[in-house]
């Protein structure tokens, strides 16, 4: 949940007065997202989420993030078109942070997906794969597989005092991560953090994708396998391979996947798996008392990232080795 | 800002199925109060907020709360109707915790009231005083003057800590305020926190009351002190009697005051100032670190009373003791 900024009544007004969009009748902030402040804003004229930016997010990268999301929405996808003003700028500044008006879509996220929930998450992430072709910004990924070396080293204190021996099991993966990822194959712009609380569904099928400031240009398999990480893994710890081969179907009903893809996926979600452990370990250090945010558990992440370690030793999991 | 508990997909489906509301479509949390966890939930039926009652909550008196609700809605004020299941309840139980959905109300609230919102929250909260005539049930004031000496008790190092000396001034405020109290003036059902965060205005009129959980019979002038206090004061401390006259005007259009009670609003003002500071201070000394509301200053209302203690020392401010 996150509404780290609050806005006034007049602050709302003296900023709408720069749009087409009509008079405020509904202003809350919403616990959506974590790294911004997010607002349902209803008007005369329509509904919005109003994003204000905190520091989490680099204001040099706002451009892309929201340029990409107004590609996408022209290019048929349904992700929310950022709203310009009447200057015709989508990057906007509101109490002193950078900001945009969003259009607001409907929809639930699920919790607990379904097979049918993880077969939509394949079909709408090769969507979106397909419709960001052609987009012509770029946005290297700062948190992918050459940045985590770096981004461990001043955090394995906080390993060891999670798990005792986490620092050394982590450099060993680190260095055969290095090793083993590929670097040639298919690329362009991914999500990079499409779980379950960023897709809405409607009756069941995908409906939208939201929050895209992770959003880079990397390898369209690593963006499988952090879905692959974030939708099919259970409760307790099992990786459901059922699961697994609905989202890869639901992918590939829309974009197959090369044999180098396929063949990469085990490491690929090993990878996966150690990006979302280092920044949650990160996070995890650095909450302070008073926060508006608890910080994920770093341990449900160092649990999957075993479980490709293991799946890896013993030759990777059968299902990333066939066709589904 | 409050979500403390978290509602999943499946968990909102099956409380949903009791109600004959139609199916959701849209649930997300939501910055509002601070007492409990709300919800925007829409769904194929309308619009609604979803309030899972917390443990600051007494349990019992929630059939008083929700009871208010339906009635001054019954009776053609602008609250938010709770919504009933199947069975005709309006109390329900969700992720073991109590629950109530009322109806969705549009309209903003405001930050800094001009005079036009003071006037605007004065004919609202006569209109509430007015409409609350005849309900039926009662809830004293656990909050009220008889409470005060026992609330401070344990508080008295809270506050020598906050301003040394703070503890000697508050007991004898309270020695005054228990002497000067009136006990007999008008009562009824109060809102007993009429703050600007819960009143909605469209296009500058009142429009509406939201978050009755501290409402309970008492006299209508100390509800009316409440708003005093919380809307009259500059940023800067000082207390505008322009704004007062206005807010005093706005409710004697809908409910003239008799003598006693305007006599009584100086020491009402004051009173009331008390029972902010007072769980202002026991809020901020159980602020746990990691929890996701941050306590409101004591020290506003510490000013507040400081006001209003002056104020009496000279004689009563003037705006109290002539006819607006």
């Amino acid at each position: 949940m996150a509404v780290y900024t609050d806005i006034s009544d007049d602050e709302l007004e003296a900023f709408l007065a720069g749009f087409d969009i009509g008079a405020p009748t509904v202003f809350k902030g919403i616990a959506e997202g974590v790294q911004n402040s997010n607002f349902l804003l209803e008007t005369t004229g329509g509904r919005y989420i109003l994003t204000l930016f905190e520091h989490m997010v680099r204001e040099a990268d706002l451009p892309y993030f929201l340029g990409l999301m107004h590609w996408l929405a022209e290019h048929g996808f349904p992700s929310a078109t950022p709203i310009a003003n009447r200057s015709g700028d989508i990057l906007h500044h509101l109490n002193g942070r950078p900001a945009a008006i969003v259009e607001f879509l409907p929809g639930l996220s699920v919790r607990r997906p379904t097979l049918q929930h993880c077969r939509g998450c394949g079909g709408g992430l090769a969507w979106l794969h397909t419709a960001g072709e052609g987009f012509p910004d770029h946005r290297p990924n700062d948190l992918g597989q050459a940045a985590w070396a770096m981004m461990f080293a001043p955090l394995e204190a906080a390993a060891e005092a999670l798990k005792p021996g986490l620092a050394a099991t982590i450099n060993a993966d680190l260095a055969a991560l290095d090793r083993l990822w590929p670097r040639d194959l298919p690329a362009g712009v991914i999500h990079a953090d499409l779980f379950p609380d960023n897709v809405f569904f409607k009756a069941g099928a995908f409906a939208a994708a939201i929050d895209f400031y992770f959003a880079c240009n990397d390898a369209y398999a690593y963006d499988l396998a952090v879905c692959l990480n974030a939708w099919c893994f259970e409760a307790d710890g099992g990786f459901n391979v059922t699961s697994a081969q609905a989202l890869l179907a639901g992918y590939e009903d829309r974009r197959p996947l090369t044999p180098a893809e396929r063949d990469a996926l085990p490491v690929m979600a090993w990878g996966a798996a150690m990006r979302f452990f280092l920044t949650r370990l990160a996070d995890w250090g650095a909450a302070r008392p008073g926060a508006l945010v608890r910080p994920k558990d770093p341990l449900e992440y160092e649990r999957k990232l075993a479980v490709h370690r293991a799946a890896h030793d013993s030759g990777g999991l059968i299902l990333f080795r066939t066709s589904a």
